[in-house]
C-alpha cells in the first residue's frame, strides 16, 4: 500500500498555525463537520444544541423535545436553565426521561408530562461521579472519600478516613490494565463494588505551584520504578444492608487487582489478579456478600508480560458464558468461557487484532467489535457469532467507529479515510439492510495548499517485519531542490502515528512544517501497537534499542530520497517521544543535527511502577537494562542542538525526568537547551499548544534551517 | 579619567574559557602570585605552606615554625596531622601558640614547648564556630541550636528546641544590615550575645532536590515583601552564672535587631534597632546582666531608608567614647560619640566614602580606615585622628586593602591598580618609615592578547552626575569594521562593576567576549555603591527606572562609536543584573536584540522582606511601584531573544521569579529562551561557571554575531 494524497494548488491558500493545531483560534473551524448521535435503548437520537431529533431506520427525523421545552418545565420546577442539548444522557431504555447534570444535582426531565425529577445532590466539588439507572445513585467522591447520592437528595459517606495517602473510589495502579475508574455497580443496581488505594508507604513527589503568591508545595503519591508501591483493596456496598465487606483477596502487596466485572446476578464479582512481575494472571471470581474468593477460574502467563485490559463479559443470552480478550496466541482475540473457566471457544483468530468490542447483537447472538484485520493502518467493524463466523459490517476502508443500540441490531458507523473527511452511516448488523448515510463531511483543507503526503512500509531492523511510514513533501514541493527534514516519532507501545482515516493520521504539526520547508517524516517502529504481541515484546527489558534501530531504517530511507539534505535532519517527539528523540540524539550524534524532545522520560527508574516494570522490569532485576537505556550516561554523546521542554507540573513523566537529564550534560560539558511551560502537566493545552509548536518550530528554523 | 590599557601583540596567545573563569582548569594559574600574612599581635607573620616566617619591619623574614614541627607534635599527641599551614590562626597576641582546626576539635600547638593543647570539640556537623581567645570557648550551631565546646571536651547546649521554625546562633535578617553571624563573645570572654529568630510564622518556600532518588522537598523559610515576617531576639548566656536571659527589646514584630556591640566592659549591648519601614533607627543601650533597656543613645531618621551596616566601636584609649559610622550627611563618615549619645565630632567630610574601618592606632589615637577620597573608583588607605586631621598611608593610586596590627602603627598594604598586578608593602602608619615591599607579583596576561580597555564618564540621565564606564575594544581591533556591542549590567545597591583594580575590575568573560569579536561595555549607573546616598536613592520605590535610562545614556555612547553595530546591541547581567537584563529587553525592545539574564527578580514581590523593602517598600504601601517595575506586565513587550537562566534550588532569587515570567511570556505569546543549573544557588560555581558561560556565550554566537 502506498497511496499518495496530492491536493496541491498554487492559488490555494496557506494554513496558520491556529488552523492546525488545538487551541488554535481558527482550529475547530478546520474540523470536519461533525453530528451526535445516541442510542435510546434502540431508538437512535440526534442531539442538537436547541433540539434532540427521533431517527428512524431510512434516516428520517423528527423533533423529539427542544431546548425550549426542556428549559420551560425547568424554569418551572426552579431549576437552573441548559445552554444546549448535547450532553444529555438517555440512560433509561424504558422511561421517556432525558437525564442531564445541573450545577452539582442529576436532574432528569419526562419530556411527554414535563415532569422535573432530581436523583440527587452531588456535594461541591466532586469528581468521579458514577450514576446508576438501575437505582438512580449517583457514587462521588471528594477529597479521596467516596459518597453516594440518594435521589430523595440524602447524601451518604461511604468512607471517612480518605486522604492522599488512603484513596477511595478512584481509579487505581495509575490507570494501566485499562482501569479508567474507581466505581463499579452491579447491574441490577444492589451494590456497588469500588477500589480503596493506601499509598501512604509510596513516595511524595514534590510538585510546586508557582502560580500561588508564595510558591506552594503540592505533594504528588508518585511509586518509581523499583520503589515501594501502593496497595489496593476492593470494598462492596451493599444498599440494602448498608454494610461494605471487602473482596477477601489476601496480601495486596505487589499485586494488581484489575478489570472488576460482575456476574448478572450481582452475585460475584470477577477480577483479574496480576503479579507485580506482570508475568502472571489470574481470573478471580468472589462472593460479593461475603468477599470470599469462590475460584481462579484460569491462569494465563507469559514470559516477558501479560496484560489484560479487558474486563470479562457475560453473554446476554446465557448468564453462564462470558467472553475475555487476550494476546495468548500472540494477537488480541477473543475468547469464549463458561463459568467453570473452561475455554469454549477461540472465536477470533488471525495475524490481526482485535481494536474493541463494541456490544452484542442479541437476536443473532453475535459479538460486534473493531479490528484491523483488512489492513494494520485499519479499524472495520465485523460481527463474529458463537462458532466463529466473522461478517464485515463496514465497507472495508479507513476507520471506523462504531455505537450499537442495545439490541445490537443497528449501528452508528462513524468513519474517515485518507480520502473521506467523516462520513456517518446508520447501518443493520445483520440481513440485508443497506447503511443509510447521515452525515457526509465536506473537507474543510479542500481550500488550503495542501502538501503531498505518502504512506508506505519498509523492512524493520530485523529484516522482516513491515513497518509503516508517513512522508509529508514540503508544501508546493520542488523536486530538485534539497530539502530539510523532520522525524516526528512516539514509538512507545499503546500508540500509532500512521493509520488509513482521515489524511492518515497527519499531526497539524507536520503540515505547518511542510509549509515551512521541511521534509515530515513518521514511522511506528516496533513496539508501537495493534501489530501483536512479538511486535511489542521485541523491545523487552530495553526500551528504544529496537525502536531506534527501526526509526534508523527510517533514516536510511530518507537520506536515499534526492529531494533530502542527509546532513539536515532534525527529530522531534513527546514523552515517550521525547525518550526517543533524546535517545536518538545521544546514541545517533552523528545522524540528527536538531531535536527538540517534550516531556521526555530519560531514565525507567524515575517512571511509574506498572507501565515502567511491565516493559523493564526492575532496575533491581534488570540492572543493565536501565543502564544501557538511561540517557544520563549518554548526555555527554551530544553534539546537535537539542531543545528538552517540559510541563512544570509533569505528574506522568516527573520534571526529575529532564532536570536530571540537563544536570548530566552539564556535568558532562554539553549544551542542550530547555524549556518549560509553568503549571502544565504532561500535555500542553489550549493556547499554551500553539505557544508550544511555534516554539518547536522556531527551533528547527533557527538551527536545521 | 579616560586612561587606555593597551596590550596587544600579534605574537601573544589568546585565552582560553578556562584562563578567565573562575572553575576553570587554568585560572588560579593565571591569577597574581600572592602571599598570606597575618598579625600576631604586633608581629607580621607569613604563612606558607610548611612554614611560618617571622616577619621584621625591614621585611627581612625568619622561620618560627615548619609543618614538619608541628606536625611532630601531632603526632606525639596522638593527633591527626596537618597538610599546610594556610589556616593558622594567632589569636593569643600574648602566648607561643598557633591555633587550627583538627576535624572537628580547635587545637593549638606551642612552638615553642612543642604542648599540644586542646581547645574543646565540637560536634559532627556544626556550622557558625566562633572561637573566643579570652576564654578559649568555641560556640557552634548543629541544627539550628546553639552549643558551647569547653577546653576541658565538655559540650554544653544553649538551646534545645532549634528547627527550621525557631533558630538560635545564626545570621539574622537574611544577613541584611552588615549582619554576618548569630554569636558574638564580650571583649574578655564572660558572656555570650546570640540571635534567635522564630520565623514559624514566615512562609515556606519549596525548594525541591532533583538529585534524590525521588526528588525531596527542601523547605526554605523565605519572608517575602509584604508578607509576614521572622521575629527575631537576643539572647545573652552568661558562662559564670551559666544562665540566659533575652534582652528585653519589646514586641519583635516588624523590627531588625542588627548591629550587636558590647561595651569594654562586657556590662552592656549596644543594638541598632530599627522599624520594618527602614526610616528610623535607634541606638539603644541594655544591661547585659539583666537584660533591662539602660538608654536610647539617639536616633537616625530618613524619609526614605537609613540602612545601619557597623556596630559601634569604642576607643581603645577612651571607654566612654565610640565611633559611629552613618550616612546622615549624604555620605558614609565617621563620627564621634560619648556614651551618653552626644555626638562630639564628625571626623570625616566629604563627597566621598567611608569603605572600610580597619582599626585603631593607639599610640597616634587615630582610626585607620579606606575610602575613595582620592577618585571615586579606588579605595586607599588613611588615617584620621580625633580632630579629623586626615593623613593618606598608600601610594595614591588603585584599589588597595589593609591588615592592621594589634596597636595599629603597622600595616600589610595589598594593592592593585590597572597596571599593577598585585603589591604587598608592610607600611608604618605614623611617622616618617617608608613602606617595605613584600611581594611583587608579575603580569600573567603579559604573554596574553589582552584587549584594549578604556574607562571614562558620562553624564547620568540627570544630566548632572558623572557615571563611570569601561568599554573594551575586541581582541585585535580593526577600526574599519564595526563590531557587535554586549553590555554587562548589574546596576543595584551594594556593588560596583568598575575600579581602579587591576585592569579595571574587568570581568574574565568581558575579556572572552572581546575575544569573539565583541564590543564590551559596562556602566555603574545611579543606585550602584560608594557615591553617595542621594546617588543610592534616586532609584527609591521604583528599582529598575531610573537605571535603566543610565543604562540608556552607555547605549547612545556606544552607538556614537562608529565601530560599533547600532543594530547589534546585547545585554547581560546576573541578579540585579537579571532583572536589568530583563527590564531593558523588554522596556526598549527597538535597543536590545539579544539579553541573557541571570537568577533574575522579575517582580520584587517575590524578593525578601529586609533588601526588597528597603528601596521598594511594600506592595501594599507602593503599588505603583510594584506594577511599574514588574517585568511580568511587560512579558508581552518581548521582541529580541532573550536566555533566562537560573539555580535550580536558587534561595535568594527564588525559581518562581523566572517560572512566572517564563508563564507571563507564554500567556502573552512572547518567546524568551530557558536555561537552570539544577541543584545550584543564585550562582554558579566551580566548573557549572565555566558551563553557564560557555551556555551565554554560545546564545550571543548564534542570535547577536
Amino acid at each position: 500500500m502506498a497511496v499518495s494524497t496530492n491536493v496541491m494548488a498554487q492559488d490555494r491558500q496557506l494554513f496558520t498555525i491556529d488552523d492546525l493545531i488545538p487551541g488554535g483560534k481558527t482550529y475547530y473551524s478546520l474540523v470536519p463537520e461533525n453530528a451526535y448521535y445516541t442510542w435510546w435503548g434502540n431508538q437512535l437520537l440526534k442531539q442538537e444544541v436547541e433540539r434532540v431529533m427521533k431517527v428512524d431506520a431510512d434516516g428520517k427525523m423528527d423533533v423529539l423535545f427542544s431546548l425550549a421545552d426542556i428549559n420551560r418545565w425547568l424554569r418551572l420546577a426552579g431549576k437552573r436553565e441548559l445552554r444546549h442539548l448535547l450532553y444529555t444522557k438517555f440512560v433509561f431504555a424504558d422511561k421517556t426521561e432525558v437525564l442531564f447534570d445541573l450545577n452539582d444535582e442529576h436532574v432528569a426531565v419526562d419530556w411527554t408530562s414535563g415532569e422535573v425529577k432530581s436523583y440527587g445532590a452531588i456535594k461541591d466539588g466532586s469528581e468521579n461521579a458514577d450514576f446508576c439507572a438501575a437505582n438512580g445513585m449517583t457514587a462521588f467522591t471528594v477529597a479521596h472519600n467516596l459518597y453516594l447520592a440518594h435521589p430523595d437528595g440524602k447524601v451518604s459517606s461511604l468512607s471517612l478516613d480518605g486522604s492522599l495517602d488512603l484513596v477511595y473510589g478512584e481509579s487505581v495502579h495509575r490507570n494501566e490494565f485499562g482501569i479508567e475508574k474507581g466505581t463499579f455497580w452491579s447491574p441490577k443496581g444492589r451494590r456497588l463494588a469500588f477500589y480503596r488505594m493506601d499509598q501512604s508507604m509510596v513516595t511524595t513527589y514534590p510538585q510546586v505551584d508557582v502560580s500561588a503568591r508564595v510558591a506552594e508545595l503540592v505533594p504528588d503519591k508518585y511509586p518509581m520504578a523499583g520503589m515501594t508501591s501502593h496497595k489496593v483493596t476492593v470494598g462492596v456496598y451493599d444498599t440494602q444492608t448498608l454494610r461494605t465487606i471487602y473482596l477477601d483477596a489476601g496480601d495486596p502487596t505487589d499485586r494488581y487487582f484489575t478489570n472488576i466485572a460482575w456476574s448478572p446476578d450481582e452475585e460475584s464479582i470477577y477480577m483479574i489478579e496480576l503479579n507485580r512481575d506482570q508475568n502472571h494472571a489470574q481470573l478471580v471470581q468472589y462472593d460479593a456478600t461475603t468477599g470470599k474468593k469462590v475460584a481462579v477460574l484460569f491462569d494465563e502467563r507469559n514470559s516477558k508480560y501479560v496484560e489484560p485490559m479487558h474486563p470479562i463479559q457475560f453473554l446476554p443470552w446465557d448468564d453462564t458464558k462470558f467472553i475475555y480478550q487476550s494476546r495468548k496466541d500472540g494477537y488480541l482475540h477473543i475468547y469464549l468461557y463458561n463459568t467453570k473457566g473452561e475455554q469454549l471457544a477461540q472465536l477470533t483468530k488471525g495475524e490481526w487484532e482485535v481494536m474493541s468490542v463494541a456490544g452484542f447483537n442479541t437476536k443473532t447472538k453475535s459479538i460486534v467489535y473493531t479490528s484491523n484485520a483488512i489492513h494494520p493502518l485499519q479499524q472495520n467493524i465485523f460481527s463474529v457469532d458463537m462458532r466463529g463466523r466473522i461478517t464485515g459490517l463496514d465497507n472495508g476502508e479507513g476507520w471506523h467507529n462504531v455505537q450499537l443500540s442495545q439490541s445490537g441490531s443497528m449501528m452508528v458507523d462513524t468513519y474517515s479515510s485518507p480520502t473521506v473527511a467523516r462520513n456517518i452511516d446508520l447501518t443493520p448488523t445483520q440481513g440485508k439492510g443497506k447503511p443509510v448515510r447521515l452525515l457526509t463531511a465536506a473537507e474543510p483543507w479542500d481550500r488550503f495548499r495542501v502538501p503531498e503526503m505518502k504512506v508506505g512500509s519498509l523492512k524493520a531492523a530485523d529484516g522482516v517485519t513491515d513497518v509503516y511510514y508517513r512522508l509529508i513533501l514540503p508544501t508546493d514541493f520542488d523536486p530538485t531542490k534539497r530539502y530539510p527534514a523532520v522525524i516526528y516519532v512516539y514509538g512507545g507501545p499503546h500508540a500509532h502515528n500512521i493509520d488509513a482515516s482521515r489524511h492518515w493520521g497527519v499531526r497539524g504539526w507536520d503540515i505547518w512544517m511542510a509549509q515551512q520547508g521541511y521534509v515530515m517524516f513518521c514511522l511506528d517502529n516496533r513496539g508501537s501497537e495493534h501489530r501483536g504481541l512479538a511486535f511489542e515484546q521485541a523491545t523487552f527489558r530495553q526500551l528504544g534499542v529496537e525502536e531506534m534501530k527501526d526509526q534508523i531504517k527510517g533514516v536510511e530511507y530518507l537520506k536515499s530520497l534526492p529531494y533530502v539534505d542527509a546532513d539536515r535532519i532534525g527529530v522531534h517527539g513527546w514523552s515517550f517521544g521525547g525518550f526517543m528523540t533524546t535517545s536518538l540524539m545521544t546514541t545517533y550524534p552523528e545522524t540528527f543535527k536538531v531535536g527538540v524532545a517534550g516531556g521526555p522520560v530519560i531514565d525507567w527508574k524515575y517512571y511509574e511502577v506498572m507501565y515502567g516494570e511491565r516493559y523493564m522490569d526492575t532496575p533491581q532485576s534488570n540492572p543493565e537494562g536501565y543502564a544501557k537505556t538511561s540517557l544520563l550516561g549518554k548526555a555527554g554523546n551530544l553534539k546537535g542542538r537539542l531543545l528538552v521542554i517540559y510541563g512544570g507540573n509533569d505528574n506522568t513523566c516527573v520534571p526529575q525526568h529532564t532536570l536530571s537529564f540537563i544536570r548530566a550534560c552539564i556535568d558532562a560539558d554539553t549544551y542542550p537547551d530547555l524549556f518549560t511551560y509553568p503549571g502544565d502537566e504532561h500535555n500542553m493545552m489550549g493556547t499554551d499548544r500553539i505557544h508550544l509548536h511555534n516554539k518547536i518550530t522556531q527551533y528547527f528554523n533557527d538551527y536545521l534551517k
